[in-house]
């Protein structure tokens, strides 16, 4: 792409528009972009059009959330629950809140489950010649060991259905290999993960049933590549491990040629007993119903073999920047606004469980709460788990985010650390923030999560949203 | 993000709706998923909604375009005009299209100018000490070599209005360095481009004029890192280079606090006589109505410095996708369609130039013409340059595009290889393909434009987002 003529007048008019407004990010005095009075918001009041173009200004000009993404995942890594990692994250959660100046920084103590991959993780298929052929897998989260190697048969199966078909000699002391891959033909990756995630989830349950040996189970992914993709699967007696799509396409090709081959695991994971931990929360306290609580989080935990970047670093710092952004435009809510960092909802969601546990008990009045777990992708809008007329009343709030491209705002899912929320203490809605999202399950829960993979203005312009969104939540109630 | 209990009953809804089609993507022989009717295309014919769900499960499950790109970025590379390797993808782009089966690929012959970088390109801030600071820049296209090393001074400005307004004593002798950085508050990053590539377009014949010996341009981007980005500039008696965000910054810094500081330069540049090059043209031809024609295009030249994958490898392999998707999904088209490779979009338009005058010399009739030049990221829909009556007619299509989120469909820029076609056969729209471009200016132009920055969804939904729409203008016309 070249400036084209037309590319060259359009310079020449925001040239007259910005002249004098040469602007260098985080020390430009004053936002340079006018209020976005697009013809389409021209129905809601001008004060709420200006404030989110304030809050976007803040955010794409001096935000701060990269930079402290930056530093969860660089400096402190994958932080699976019960780590010693996590506890550096609850640390940094809680200096980075109260460097943002919110009212009120504190700690909810929670017992998390400890799981940990321990050090070997081998997988190889092993035929009738003399070379096996290694590929690459991994430990399911929550699986037991291997004991040493385990070496046996393998049968591969497409759906629970087609595995209670087959005769109990198929199956006896082998390997099951779950091989459904994602249906590519959907456009949400999501619905693709939710049609194949049962596999990973109770794939290891299932077969230990019919008296496997162990599980192996296509990575839930898209992409065809050497990546394992990790994640929890429900207890089970025999171990469950991740193998990348790569492999599995070729164990796949190999088992039709030889039925008789044998897979060899080695793995040396073991659950610990549980550890203590925190979520963290910071608050600002609401100038006109300080009793209305609106929450925004994401989970602190990220499974272990990468940064965590995208699940749910992200989702961390969009949390504070939001709260952040708020006051940095000026703002001073009317209701209070909680940033929660939630731990070990990859496995366990014991954080999401404990605060609505201590919401209800202190009888808290929660208005909404917002979550961002789908990455830090380019803002598509917002999915809400709410009665109709909630949904139509935020729905109507799609002109003012139309300017930002995050104007789709429709019946969806909350998430999970907010979860259990609904039945503590009935908030009007759950929400859950929508993103950009083919590219997320190439990385989700893999090695390949990590921070360079995070775009900054992507990342940055997903806060203006969420701190948009609480803006109105808090001005005007649900 | 682990699977709450809402996305498992998800995926049990899925499993009985998909159960039995567990599909390996080029091995499935009937595409999984169920025609998108949903209640917002309800009004729109059903036929030409279960069109796209063909097109785009085609893409998804079938699609050619992202092993395509892998070859013409891998094993080809950075191609400017001229260049063996331009040559290389001439021959690559013919033997594409053949492949794929059309029913005609011919070249069109068109002179291209021939820019050399050279060997040699380093930049260094010299001050009072005894050791440079070494920053990373490259030379702009069509720049004069710096005859050695060339030091001098350095002038910082932000405008064009505040160099003539500088002494003749301030600038004569010196570097001009243009420092005014990407307004980062826009939230489209073209728009962003649009207000600053003046600089690297006109600010070395600007700076020439007043006497200066070298124009150092501060990078086309958003992103603070290391990467010069290169691209073309106007003519200029004196060579014209590109400093990275962060050397700029630097260098801005450091005159601060010394503005006698030095700048040495060093490029070993050259323009060499025009070469033969060529356009490649594949068609289809109408069966209803041959003589209509639309066109889909991108640029096969790019950029030295990288792959040239997003730009535009993408618009490339997307426009011959387009084309082969219909035919794979069954489609006899009506009218005429035409997928282009147009030769030296980054530094002459002499493909695209070349192609408008062969379309007026043989007086052909052109509906449409559609560019994709803005990247192969995820679809967000497309801008037409065309009059009321026909943006009110495509934009109706937009209903059919909603299931895709691809269902933008607003005035904007058509793209600078049909620009030519605008004044030489009058189409009734020129339509540019709009994909989510918040990472694409990141990369544009530098040596990070690789392979392994374009996602295989992404890409392949662009590629049916474009067939779609041919498909519709072919059976409609405009």
């Amino acid at each position: 792409m070249r400036p084209s003529l037309s590319l060259l007048l359009a310079a020449g008019l925001l040239l007259t528009a910005s002249s004098g407004q040469a602007q260098v990010r985080r020390k430009a005095k004053a936002p340079a972009a006018t209020p976005a009075v697009a013809p389409a918001v021209a129905a809601a009041p001008v004060s709420d059009s200006v404030a989110l173009r304030k809050i976007f200004d803040e955010a794409l000009l001096r935000g701060e959330s990269y930079d402290n993404l930056r530093y969860l995942t660089n400096n402190i890594g994958g932080r699976l629950a019960g780590s010693p990692q996590a506890q550096m994250a609850v640390e940094w959660g809680k200096a980075t809140m109260e460097k943002a100046g919110f009212d009120r920084v504190y700690l909810q103590e929670v017992m998390v489950p400890h799981w940990v991959r321990g050090g070997r993780e081998k997988g190889e298929i092993v035929g009738n010649k003399d070379k096996g052929i290694k590929v690459p897998v991994c430990a399911l989260g929550g699986s037991v060991s291997t004991g040493g190697k385990l070496k046996a048969g393998v049968v591969e199966v497409h759906s629970f259905d087609e595995l209670q078909k087959l005769p109990d000699a198929a199956v006896k002391g082998k390997f099951v290999f779950f091989n459904r891959p994602f249906n590519d033909a959907l456009i949400e990756p999501g619905a693709a993960y939710g049609g194949a995630v049962d596999q990973r989830a109770m794939g290891a349950a299932e077969a230990a049933k019919r008296g496997a040996v162990g599980a192996l189970v296509r990575s839930m992914s898209s992409a065809r590549d050497d990546n394992p993709h990790t994640g929890t699967m429900r207890p089970a007696t025999i171990p469950g491990a991740a193998i990348s799509t790569n492999g599995a396409d070729k164990l796949s090709q190999l088992l039709k040629a030889n039925p008789e081959l044998q897979f060899e695991l080695e793995m040396e994971c073991v659950t610990l007993p549980d550890e203590k931990s925190y979520n963290v929360v910071g608050e600002i306290k609401g100038s006109k119903f300080p009793q209305e609580i609106i929450t925004v989080g994401g989970h602190l935990d990220s499974w272990d073999l990468a940064q965590g970047a995208h699940d749910d670093g992200t989702g961390c710092v969009q949390s504070i920047e939001a709260l952040r952004l708020l006051r940095a435009a000026g703002f001073k809510p009317e209701r209070t606004l909680r940033a929660v960092l939630f731990m070990n909802e990859e496995n366990g969601n014991r954080g999401g469980t404990e605060y609505a546990r201590l919401a209800a008990q202190n009888q808290e009045t929660h208005v909404a709460a917002i979550e961002s777990d789908g990455g830090g992708f380019t803002p598509r809008g917002f999915g809400l788990e709410s009665d109709a007329a909630t949904l139509a009343k935020v729905a109507k709030w799609s002109l003012l985010f139309k300017p930002y491209n995050a104007d789709d705002i429709t019946a969806g899912h909350g998430g999970t650390d907010i979860g259990p929320l609904k039945e503590a203490v009935h908030p009007k809605a759950l929400i859950g923030y929508k993103c950009d999202s083919q590219r997320y399950f190439d990385i989700h829960h893999t090695a390949a999560d990590t921070f360079d993979k995070v775009n900054r203005r992507e990342l940055e312009l997903g806060g203006a949203s969420m701190a948009s969104l609480i803006y109105l939540l808090s001005k005007y109630g649900l």
